[in-house]
């Protein structure tokens, strides 16, 4: 039942492997592709998640040809990749100067920036040609000027106004906290008030006489649950190309929608404690894990067959994770048909996190697809 | 105070850069191939925290010639780097055994097994030359047969025997549940049960006609902690050259044992909540924790200066990693001196993982030493 069909044995799996589910991936971008053009909006697409040029791609049906990354090397990345339009959706890492004016000169490039010491230190650099988004702090107590903090929101709006090289976009947030969501109904709740939010702000903004200035918004729980985007411009989800068992929990992926999986080698069984072991550690998986009866879990299995995966089984998991080693418990009668040398489809936690541990993609038709890795 | 010295900025740190103390790591390795040598037994350090053929080179001078390691890939890595003498510590994986037969027939091989099935697949596949360890579980329930399961481990102990090509090493296990320990004084009371165990299965071997064998054990707190290894034939820790807050923790560790840390640049600066961001996540440190307070950290700050880094600063805390976030928590006296800009050195929970995520270190003179790494 764990084993892997013909057609990617013929590519031997001989160690972890990430595998994608093409046919899952693209139709998860054709649905925020659709969903955003109907809501009149502007998906700019989050690549930190799969950081694949190719797969980046895969938006370009739609008209999509504007990225978001999470950091300058990723910025680097796609602008060798032919990407023209760049929003580097992290605070500005004044120590990575040299690099954004490289890109600053290449490209449509766009900063965060939620401190005017380095809108400053920016302005006297003569970085110019930049759009800047002011990231806010909406409750997720990360990163951004907090929201209810509008002096300091407007003080920096100004310093941006008021320069000659950069062009103040609007207001940029990630309502991060759906994350800590467990249904459908919170997400949007948590959404509704982030929101709510947002519209005291640009009515501060109004009154200052700044604006009209727009409002981008990132989490992919939000951008999967909700349909009406009133009052937001931009969004900027990046999971939901792949989307994991962190969103099933939350309520925000239906388990068809899990596009990525990782397929690890059994090397042991121990039938005595409905356990065995598999080649899949933190190196392969990173070790983001659920809740589950008073312990965390870091991913489930997954059954396969010739048209791919299927699941999660809810009643497998994986319960440790060391540097190589990967425990999973799971049902005796399962335990039974499994033998060392069968492979395990492993559904992981977070998909992101997961990615990243990995230079490549394999498709369920067993062609590799590359991808920018940081580790190299 | 976060700044770096001088002699660091000439090649400036842009980006999280995993930084090490050369000269703490050797003191390590210099304490505990002595006391190995001591006690009259072998060193075989384990190379998966380091994973460099340059720090492999530091053992040398201890006469040092056998390593060990966790996967098949980095066996071929060390091997291709001039070790001729290399145990996988980790339970054969069939699937990839024409490496395995490679390694094989290059170097003195050793492997290690916890089920008979995969013995017999060993043999029938031709395989040989080989020693073979036989994978005991004493406590830690992740890998290797029960030590109280003695009539399995005789089983497979006599098809090891009985073979052509493979010969019998002994046992070898890993005593990690001495990570949840909290004490110098818990570490040693777990030591002393499980070799207890390990006395019971001799015993039983010994009247079954096996033998004699070997015991090789691994955990870097009991050979941290431990003078008298009576019973004990071979040592293989690994995470002792760079130790971490969590052999601190355990008590393994002494503040100026801690080799390695990760230089990041402060982002932005949050005094009203005496926080700052650093650039530096999940994909800089993986995402190992300790406890505290009933939250989990990441890592402590250290301070810096000519003569290398001071801490860890008990009053300094990573509370939170996102993929590229990271978040500090600090005292407002330390918080007034952080500027966006600066750097934090931020000494992790667990060295191997977070050295894992990063494709080369840094020493504190600024040369480069490059390391194997997985994701590439």
């Amino acid at each position: 039942m764990l084993n892997i069909p013909e057609r990617i044995v013929r590519q031997p799996i001989v160690r972890p492997t990430l595998l994608i589910d093409v046919d899952r991936v693209k139709r998860n971008i054709r649905r925020m592709a659709e969903k955003a053009q109907r809501a009149g909006i502007t998906l700019r697409p989050h690549g930190k998640t799969h950081q694949s040029a190719e797969i980046a791609t895969w938006f370009h049906p739609y008209g999509i040809d504007a990225i978001t990354v999470s950091s300058v090397e990723m910025a680097l990345y796609f602008a060798e990749n032919g990407w023209r339009d760049i929003t580097i959706a992290f605070p500005t890492n004044l120590r990575e100067i040299e690099s954004i004016r490289y890109l600053s000169k290449t490209l449509r490039l766009h900063l965060l920036v939620d401190d005017a010491s380095v809108m400053r230190s920016l302005i006297k650099a003569g970085i110019a040609d930049v759009g800047v988004w002011i990231k806010v702090d909406s409750g997720y107590q990360r990163a951004g000027i907090r929201w209810d903090d509008t002096g300091r929101i407007i003080d920096l709006a100004k310093v941006i106004a008021e320069s000659d090289g950069f062009i103040l976009e609007g207001l940029l947030t990630h309502f991060g906290h759906t994350y800590h969501a467990s249904s459908a109904e919170e997400v949007r709740a948590i959404y509704q008030d982030a929101l709510h939010r947002f519209s005291l702000v640009r009515k501060s903004m109004d009154a200052a006489g700044i604006g009209p200035i727009k409002l981008s918004i990132g989490d992919s729980p939000s951008c999967s649950l909700i349909e009406d985007f009133t009052g937001v411009d931009e969004i900027r989800p990046g999971n939901f190309v792949f989307s994991d068992l962190m969103q099933l929990h939350i309520g925000a992926a239906a388990p068809d929608d899990l596009a990525l999986a990782v397929a690890c080698p059994v090397v042991s069984v121990y039938p005595e404690r409905n356990e065995f072991l598999i080649y899949g550690g933190a190196v392969h998986f990173s070790k983001d894990s659920l809740p589950e009866g008073g312990q965390r879990i870091y991913g489930r299995l997954a059954d396969l067959d010739d048209s791919g995966w299927r699941g999660p089984r809810m009643d497998t998991a994986i319960v440790s994770l060391s540097q190589e080693h990967g425990i999973v418990s799971a049902p005796h009668d399962l335990i039974e048909t499994i033998a060392p040398g069968d492979l395990a489809i492993v559904l992981p936690v977070h998909a992101c996190l997961t990615a990243d541990q990995h230079g490549e993609y394999r498709t369920l038709d067993g062609d590799i697809i590359r991808r920018f890795s940081l580790a190299s």
